[in-house]
């Protein structure tokens, strides 16, 4: 039942309610949005090595598929940086390996990543993406910025340079730069000191008089305006004839929808790296859409997300462009510019249809240089070494993550670099819950408290030992707690009781019940008795399952101080002890 | 410097008080280990599928290693069952793709599982064998005595049939069965039936008036007198006239030791096998001497323990044996038989030189249906389902991985089991604590004490909700308790504030941090507090290490009473409710 397709239509909520007030800021947002996507959806095409065309297409059809059933009100979806990074990397690698069509391989990935999505979202399999942690994202996202920037100076040198690495990059870089094109390198650096100047005119523009409004449009539209200005220079001086790269002959109109080539060798060969993209841009548009959510108390359904994701790849696919997922700055932007409903993405997709229809000739004279710096500009904002510092301050662990993605994504490339950074964020996970803290504890003086007997002065009774487990029992830490009951049981002598205080073990596995029925055995040989003390509810229910409750030499107490209250008692009298040391 | 060799010789420490008493419990130890340890010797180095003395020489050199290097005084080491199965397994496929030598590749497996075993303990790896998990251990245990069982029925039939998985075996032995030789046949369920026989014999041999300690000493002898009695049928009826096939000539004389051939590709070939059986040996070994240590309030130290189980691999590779560890059933009968130290194993290594030297050319005559007859009693006692039904009582979860390294052992082979099992538990704990059990909690009328409210008829505030989640906090839950905040919040206009309840959260990672500071700020966005409480010691350590707490807009309480005291007064008055549903 709960396998079978869910078939919901979360557009029905807000098309209910719809208003003027909400349809004039859904307008607004979607005139500014499709002035953004225009520069961005031709530039990540570029990026990810695939025609302009293919980047406009992929901005039409997905984003009116996830506006009808993608659950986040103002995520924005289209081409984004990262997952054209990673599309490049995984469609380059399959060509060289099957000697598969450029173009057929990216539709099939965007496809592909499609279906894998979809498939999560039906069979609810989006929990997987909770394994992808924030060092590894945040690792995986600078790593892939670098990458990214990098590879853009092959077009404002106008340099021929490939590579999937920062090593491969730069020495294939290092080799090309004698042949720069100069004419190239000026409209680039135009385009790049014109972009950046643009990200601090808005304090300036409102200084001049103009409304805040209207000084931050002026500044989201630069890129269009760059766009416009390094075209026209590139026609009046036919910058082509002095070896500026240019965007070339663009399709006008409309994709024309097609079903993909169903070609199962290819498929396998791209499944590994659709499923990666697919967990990627999941992760990254489940998290800038939860925000946004948040901030209208409004929810985000991860598995609807799916979907809504999903189908937007598959009609991207579908109507020939590149895969898609929701861009954080694109969003944003859309929020902040007064987008309530989905609706603003449907006029997205409408604006960007009349771009294809009208521009299209224009862009003849686009130089790729220009594109290149909308690039640059782009993801230099998401070079962050902060989460690096951060890490290293609060844990040894969290930065080994982040360092590890980071460093391998850079030098590996991006799929060895985000798997090995999941793999190593869970080692680590397993490696500390497998070495729990304990703490022998004593009672505080005048208190029901127990606390640790190295951090605190409190008092302990010969022959009793409480030990305190911070971390639930299972079976990677079975042996380790087994070891350190055996120890502190063959250094006193004397020792008749232990306690074992559980009001921090959330769970008791198998491996570790068979191990408390061995240590209660053992100890009961050694004329020890075990008693527990603090046991949860939903433990206590799993005990009560087994016999072992039955056959332990001890006591299950309540509290800790009644365990002592009952086990100091029932001792031969014996003299308080203050000590001070495990 | 913790990196360094650390060349320790436990022994120093039982030999220093060796007195009478302890040899003479030793060396009646030592008798009884040696009379077993000829058959099953024999055998396993037939299950492995190499020459029988390569079993021998297994139960020599070992056993001196070990007693000096290890720290378990009762432990029997030489060649068992499991790790002779996957001995055999390992080396057919190598000998299949590479076309090695059958026995060079099997020394050259002792020796690198033995290198694998020391690495571990010199660099103090040994905590990675706690992720063998019980129910995978228990599943796969069974699995393979079934394998091993099954595949000894070519030699009980007296026909070819191979295989490293129950498909292939019961497949290879259907096609056989036809070329079944009888005298074998008849041969083999003698041995058998006499060796089942014998495990029934000591009550009846105790009725007829033997004391006790004889009586089990001839069932333990039983597998010898079987070996005795039908080689002596086999070279009294010239048997191999009839088709039985014979041990045949066994070299007489003690092992010669060489180095190992050193061959990288064959090693490179090896190496995952050889891990596999390092750990599966250390995990059978350290199991079975932690158990009998406990006994004793010994302890078993588990670097030192990889470091003597390694060396034995090496000195057994060096003296031309197959791979080694400490087997259950016979180190079981060297403590009950009263061993007090490692000498028992000196003598016993000493017991099986003289076998060697003396025993050999007796051995031409022992017809294989009686190893096989040895080797499936010896077995037929692993395969146990209580484990089963036992999991399937106590955990989905525990169930699941049993069951998933049980059939894949039997259908996919040994190799492809333990992995799938290790994966399978390892994935179901994460699973499992990615999906943290979490309650909203009221206040027990008149106590100090908070229950779920699902559960308990307690006493909440209007206006003030409180979580208590029963876990770390880490980055595969993080997004799944943000969730139900958001989900709590959604559901309630009036909220004003949430209290986060932590006694049972050990650890806040990076992740989880992050998601509390998202958390913190879309609440406070929406007029709503966030408060903790109960929060340990360890884990506030970690916060003050952030600006988390000055960041928080609500308070970090003691106690859970303390913070809806607290909260509650600062509400403006409203009536108490009593809910009884989340």
């Amino acid at each position: 039942m709960s396998l079978l397709p869910r078939l919901k239509l979360p557009c029905l909520a807000w098309m209910r309610d719809y208003d003027r007030d909400t349809l004039a800021g859904d307008l607004v947002a979607a005139a500014i949005v499709t002035i953004m996507l225009i520069p961005q959806s031709l530039a990540y095409a570029l990026l990810a090595g695939v025609p302009a065309e293919m980047g406009l297409y992929a901005t039409m059809l997905p984003l009116v598929t996830y506006a009808l059933l993608g659950t986040s009100r103002t995520l924005s979806v289209g081409p984004v940086a990262v997952i054209s990074l990673m599309t490049a990397t995984a469609v380059g690698d399959v060509v060289a390996t099957t000697g598969a069509d450029y173009i057929s391989a990216t539709i099939a990935l965007a496809l592909l990543s499609g279906l894998i999505l979809m498939a999560m979202g039906l069979l609810r399999f989006g929990f997987l993406v909770n394994f992808l942690s924030h060092p590894v994202v945040a690792g995986f996202i600078t790593a892939s910025a670098i990458i990214i920037a990098l590879g853009q100076f092959r077009h404002l040198l106008g340099v021929d340079a490939q590579g999937d690495t920062v090593l491969e990059l730069g020495a294939s870089l290092g080799a090309a730069v004698a042949d720069t094109n100069n004419v190239t390198l000026a409209l680039g650096l135009l385009a790049l000191g014109m972009l950046l100047l643009a990200r601090r005119l808005q304090p300036l523009l409102q200084a001049w008089g103009l409304g805040p409004r209207m000084a931050d449009l002026l500044c989201k539209a630069s890129p269009v305006l760059v766009v416009f200005l390094t075209t026209a220079l590139a026609w009046r001086f036919s910058l082509q004839d002095s070896g500026v790269a240019l965007v070339g002959a663009v399709p006008r109109g409309l994709p024309v929808l097609r079903i993909p080539a169903l070609d199962p060798l290819l498929w396998r060969e791209l499944a590994d790296s659709a499923l990666l993209i697919a967990i990627i841009g999941y992760v990254e548009s489940v998290s800038v859409g939860k925000t946004l959510a948040a901030k209208r108390r409004q929810r985000i359904d991860a598995d609807q997300e799916l979907i809504g994701l999903g189908a937007a790849n598959v009609t991207s696919a579908l109507s020939g462009g590149i895969p898609v997922t929701g861009g954080f700055s694109r969003s944003v932007v859309n929020y902040d510019a007064g987008a309530v409903t989905p609706a603003a993405s449907l006029f997205a997709a409408g604006g960007m249809a009349l771009a294809a229809l009208l521009l299209t000739p224009l862009l003849y004279f686009l130089p790729k240089a220009t594109l290149a710096a909308v690039i640059i500009v782009a993801v230099v904002g998401l070079v962050d070494f902060s989460h690096l510092r951060r890490a290293w301050g609060y844990s040894r662990g969290d930065f080994a993550a982040i360092a590890t993605t980071l460093v391998l994504t850079l030098v590996a490339g991006v799929e060895v670099g985000v798997l090995c950074g999941v793999f190593a964020s869970l080692a680590l996970h397993l490696y500390e819950t497998s070495r729990p803290h304990m703490a022998v504890v004593g009672e505080v003086p005048g208190t029901e408290h127990f606390r640790n007997v190295e951090r605190h002065q409190v008092i302990t009774h010969r022959g009793i030992v409480s030990l305190r487990v911070d971390e639930s029992l299972y079976f990677a830490n079975a042996s380790y707690i087994e070891d350190a009951i055996y120890t502190l049981v063959s250094r006193d002598p004397c020792l008749r009781h232990v306690v074992l205080m559980c009001p921090a073990v959330n769970a008791i596995d198998l491996s570790a019940l068979e191990v408390l029925e061995e240590v209660n055995e053992r100890l009961q040989e050694a004329g020890i008795s075990l008693h527990l003390s603090e046991v949860k509810g939903p433990v206590m229910d799993c005990l009560n399952k087994t016999d072992f409750l039955k056959r332990l030499s001890g006591e299950v107490f309540l509290s800790q101080h009644q365990a002592i209250a009952s086990l100091s008692c029932s001792q031969p009298a014996q003299s308080r002890t203050l000590i001070s040391a495990f």
